[in-house]
Parts: C-alpha cells; structure tokens; sequence
C-alpha cells in the first residue's frame, strides 16, 4: 500500500550517517563515529542517590502531570546559573525546558518557518539540527566555515540575496562536526549582521562547558541587547543524554510560542528527568563536575591529536586543533586519489569507522574532502587501534 | 519588537481551558476540571525499586544516548502485550516508542499532512490533539457524537465534500471529554468508510485499560487487515504521565516516517521512563495493578455518578453515564438561561472549577450546551463539596 506523505517529510531521508552506523553496531569494527559522551563522565551515583530522594520524599511530584514550560525550580536554577556564569537572559527573556536541545531546534523551527523559508547555517553543520530544519521543509544555505568561524562575506552575501531567511543557525563553540570556535569579532559581526538584515540567531552551545584549553569566549546571546538571539543549552554533554534534557532562553513572545507547541508535541520535559538535574545543580558540586569532565575530555583530546600527529599526518592528512568539544575534523590531502565516501567506506572495510563530511552539509552529494573523528566514546585503546587502522589505509589509498 | 510567527502556529492560540485552570490553581477552588490520574494510582513504591536497580545494575543504559525506535526490551514487551490482550499489531506493523502519546499526534500528523489538508475527528474531542493537528496548520471537521459514538451520515457526508481528508481521529474508549465508548457495529463502520474512501484512522487509546463496567470492545486497530489504521498508546493513565511515555503501532512505512521525525524533534524517549516501564509490566503483576486502578476509579466514577443522581439531575441539568475512563459529560437543560461560557465563569466564581464543552470543539466559538467533568483528581470530600457549589449555582441561574 502506498502510503501519504507529507512534501516536508518526503524530502526527509534517513542520511547517510546512519548507514554508517550500522557497521559501527559491529562489536569487530572500532567506531570512531559515535557523538557519545563518554561513559566516565556520568555521575552516576550521585544520580541514583538524587533518584532515590525524590521517588521517596515526592513520588507524586515525579509521576503526575506538570507544566509544559518546565519544572519552575529547574527553570530557575538554569536561568540564575547561565545569567551568573555566562550573561545569557536579560529581563525581556524567558526560559523553557526541552526534551533536550534537539527539540529546541524543532520548536524554534516551527514557530517561525513556514515551508520554504530559508536557514543559513555553517557548512558543515550538526546533522542533528538539519534534519530538524528540514522536516520543517525549510531551505538551508550553508557558509563555509573558516578557522575562526563563517566566512563573513558569504554569510552577507546570503543575507543579501536569499529569500525570506528566518534565523541563523550557529554552533559557535567547539562546533560540531569541524571543532573550531568562532571568534570573538566574528560573532559580534555575525551579530550586526543578523540585525542589520533582520533575521534571528539560533545559537546552539552543547559543548561551551569542555574548553580544554583557551579563553572562554563569550556567548552571542550575551552580546544581545536586540532581543534577536534564540539560545539553545543541553544538560546532554554535561549531565546525561539519555535523560533527553535541554532549555532554550529566548525573547518573551518566541518562548511563549514554543510553550504553545510543545504543548502539542509532548505536552512537558520528563519530570524525573527535570527533578534530578535541578538538584544535582542545585545540592551537589556543579562545577566540580564539570571540571572533572573537562579533565576527561582533555586526556581523551591530546591523547588523540598525539596519535592524529604520529600517524596520520605524516600520511598527508592535516587537521585542525581543537580547545574543547568532543570531535576533531581531518582533511585528506588535495592530491588523495580517492574521494572521500570512499575513503570512509574502505575505513569500514578495514574494521573503523569515521563519518564522511559530506554526511555534515546541506547537500550530502556535495564534494568533501574532511572526515569527522569522535574521541570521547572509544577507550584509549580502542583510539589508538582505530588511528592506527586509518594510517595503514591511508598509506595505501591516498 | 514584532516577531516572525509561522502561518501554522499564527492561528494557534493559547486555549480557553488554560485561562480556567488558572483559577483552578487557586486553592480555595474545587476543581472539577483537570485530567489528572488519581495520585494513589502511582505504583510509586513499585517504580522507586525499579529505579534503584536499573541505576545500581546498569547505569550508563539509564544514562547515555539511545535509540529513536525505543528501548528494544521495552518495544518487544508492548508488541507481545497489545498482540496478546488486544489482537493490535500485525505482521506489517511495526512500533515506536513516543515522548507520551501526545507525540504520537505530532508526528503522525507532521509525516502525513501539508498544511491545509483536513483531520475529522469527533466533536467534541480531546483539546491537545486537536491543537497538535491544529499546530501544523490541518483544517478540523468535527463529526458530532452520539451515545455509541460519530454520526455515521454526517462522517461518510464529510469524507464526501472535505478536500484532502488524511485521516480520522478517534478516541473509541471512554472518549474525552463525552465519556462515550464508541460501539463495535459503529467501529467496523468507520474502518469500513475509511477504506472505502482511501483515509486512515488514527485510534488515540489512553482509558481503555480503565473500564469499570460493560464488556470489552475490540480496538479498531484489531480489525485492520488494511494496514489503514495507526494506534496510539499511553503510559499516562496506567503507571505515570510525568514519565511522558507512549507509543504507536502502526504500518512499517509510516512507523518509519516517524522515527526520522522523531530522530529531528527529541532524538528519543527518556531512557529511564522506557527501562521502568519495561520492568514494571515484566518483573511485576502487571495484570493485579490494572485491576487495582479499575477498583480505584470505579469507587470514584460510582460516587461521582451518584452524586450527580443526588445533586445536578434534579436541577435538570443530565448526564450520561460511563462505562470507564476519567470523565463525565453535563449537558445544561434545553431551556437554560445562562450559555456555557456563562456557567461555568459563575461556577469558578462560586469557587468550582469545570470545563466548558466548547473548548472541545474544533471551532470554540460554537455553541455548546454540556459541560467536563473529572473524578479522578479530586478527593470525595472535594468531589461532594464540587458538586454541590454546582447544584447551589444550578438552582440560581438554570
């Protein structure tokens, strides 16, 4: 039977990524693929212990019904914790909580595209949140990124000439798949761009908490003094992803639109999910915990840009450093011989797996010469054997 | 500033209930208003041992990213439950676990409609599914409701002269908010005129776990040899509606399109709802809780339904009685001075709280004579207390 489709979601196919991945499920392939926190970084007991307190003290609070903007105590300790920390909120905003960034991105997106409307993004970008713009049947115009950020004279150029742009989609810190961070200069021009054409920023910072080195560079929503920033944090990176947790702070009227609809879409954020994460950041050492994690991940990063430099670089492929995040991407040399959804599919044939970066752009039949590298998921050893696997096929392929 | 509002979610609007259930917070208010399970339903202490062990036995399941589809263990133990109870799931079904059913709405509805297109459903009807069709900008076509379920003409009429019908909603088991279990002859009939005219049925099941009298009906979704019906599934009513856990059995194809959406709204379910809920129905006595919650609401209907005996029918305003579920349907005598809207502002004024019918509707602004009750919140002391404001109000303005 020949079933309806929507046109916003027959464009939507599932991507190439995800055949990837099931050759990572194979226990012989080491996948360096994953986007996974890793599993060290969860503070497990200090989960069971908080779960255990709420179930005993207030089951029905936890089991029964609650509000579709979010548990108010957690609402409140996120909005003093990101005021405090990062400047993000100002009085003309409001905060929701999420079942996880991940539906930020969707509310946003159909609180304000209509089918057709454009959203610039950084090309590559998180597959994540394009898929989410794309369910919306939006049109997406990728900025190649630089080592500093977008390319400010495409991104004007775009503002310029594309039709009904509704917001900018960002990840300006560690970004996800390229792993560099936007400068500060680029993201006040990204800034005065986006007011002097009119459109939105949708800034989307799951790994601002895991600078591993560097200055912290501020926040665009902190710079907002325009009311044009829609900010996305996820408690997925430095609580749990598995709890699916994430807010957004944004100008009063967007939030309350996104309250309307997810209303709608599932009604609120897991109160279990919600109760916890309050009182770990409220009665536990919050930033002892994430010290801890940047600790973790920086291990896990110069330990996997010591063997990028002893084994892959001297086979011609270049990558960039990172100060934080949880991906590094790498670049096959201008002269390989082979194209790059190839290079990734021998890898696989070769028992490791790494994502092609085409799998990241707005047109995944697009040319790509970088793939993406996760470090946080695999042991050390699991990095070490994949790294190793990736020079031996470099040497003969490229 | 002016933001951009989408045309879908320019026309949503926050409902009328939402300004009632601001009073309803007011403690001094009895409110006779809310859909909430009763809080004895919880099996709290249950769902607290369970919690413990999946956080000592298995963390980082709890607690790291899973995938869209659902927690297989939990998947399998859902299919096994509805084929074996309820003949539901064929051999070209698959199933999804959703954030709550509520999502099932969003993404059924986000996979099958363009904007435009027209859903049917009951009218009256449950508000947050009518908002969730009314969030992608679908036209609504109410059928009205009789005592076995939707007028028969007046649906094959609409099926007739709509444009672009994708499918028919239906809450077949103690509807919300009228109460009424649509009958079996009623049941093969819609299926019947939805074949015949090329559209789905969308079955939304949260009570039918909850019959507290009369004979079990087959679900729709147990006749469907078409592979035409979806079914939606809840966790709400049976173990917690704070866990936000339902599901969908419905055609691969369609299974399918959902999961991509779901992949872009929330990436997947709550992971430690999925693994309680998975032990709660497979290390527990499933069967012995259903039963319990059974006994629980039929004491509450039974005295609800007897106070209304006592209490409203003299004052001529009628009822019909239920066969299970968490609601009561009012309808104000035919020569009533006072119109719905009125009624029920002098009944929150007078300090009870109940939902007017047009909030049903899929146009608020039609005339409604009937009223909401809930029974499953309240305590009898509220219930009685309730129920006689409305009596005292009733003899004033009736």
């Amino acid at each position: 039977m020949e079933y309806i489709v929507s046109d916003k979601v027959k464009t939507l196919k599932p991507s190439a990524i995800r055949e990837i991945f099931k050759y990572a499920a194979d226990p012989t392939v080491v996948s360096l693929s994953a986007g996974n926190p890793a599993p060290e970084a969860f503070p497990a007991k200090a989960i069971a212990e908080i779960s255990a307190k709420i179930l005993e003290e207030n089951p029905i609070a936890v089991l029964q019904y609650s509000v579709t903007e979010g548990y108010p105590p957690l609402r409140k300790a996120v909005w003093e914790y990101m005021q405090g920390k990062f400047g993000v909120g100002s009085d003309d905003d409001d905060i929701i909580i999420t079942s996880g960034a991940q539906q930020v991105m969707d509310l946003y997106t159909k609180t304000t595209c209509n089918e057709g409307d454009t959203v610039i993004c950084e090309a590559p970008s998180f597959i994540g949140s394009l898929n989410s713009f794309r369910s919306f049947n939006c049109r997406l115009c990728g900025i190649p990124v630089e080592h500093d950020g977008m390319n400010l004279e495409v991104l004007e150029k775009a503002l310029q000439t594309e039709k009904n742009v509704r917001f900018i989609y960002i990840i300006a810190n560690f970004q996800n798949p390229s792993g560099i961070t936007t400068s500060l200069e680029k993201r006040k021009a990204i800034y005065e761009l986006a007011k002097k054409y009119n459109v939105m920023i949708l800034e989307d910072n799951p790994y601002g908490e895991l600078r591993i080195s560097g200055e912290n560079v501020p926040c665009i929503k902190s710079l907002d003094t325009d009311g044009i920033v829609v900010y996305a944090g996820s408690f997925s990176k430095v609580l749990s992803p598995g709890m699916r947790l994430g807010y957004a702070i944004a100008p009063k009227p967007v939030i309350q639109k996104m309250v309307v609809c997810k209303q709608g879409e599932d009604v609120h954020t897991n109160s279990w999910a919600q109760m916890v994460a309050h009182k770990f950041m409220t009665e536990y050492d919050f930033e002892a915990h994430l010290a801890g994690l940047r600790e973790i991940y920086k291990k896990k990063a110069d330990f996997c840009m010591e063997l990028l430099d002893k084994y892959l670089v001297p086979t011609g492929i270049t990558y960039q450093r990172i100060e934080g995040g949880l991906f590094i991407w790498c670049k096959l040399p201008e002269n390989a011989k082979i194209s790059m959804p190839e290079f990734c599919k021998q890898a696989v044939l070769n028992k490791v797996c790494v994502v092609p970066g085409n799998a990241f752009l707005t047109d995944e039949a697009e040319q790509c010469s970088s793939f993406r590298i996760n470090f946080s998921t695999p042991t050390d050893e699991q990095l070490e054997k994949g790294i190793k696997l990736l020079e031996k096929l470099a040497a003969e392929v490229l």
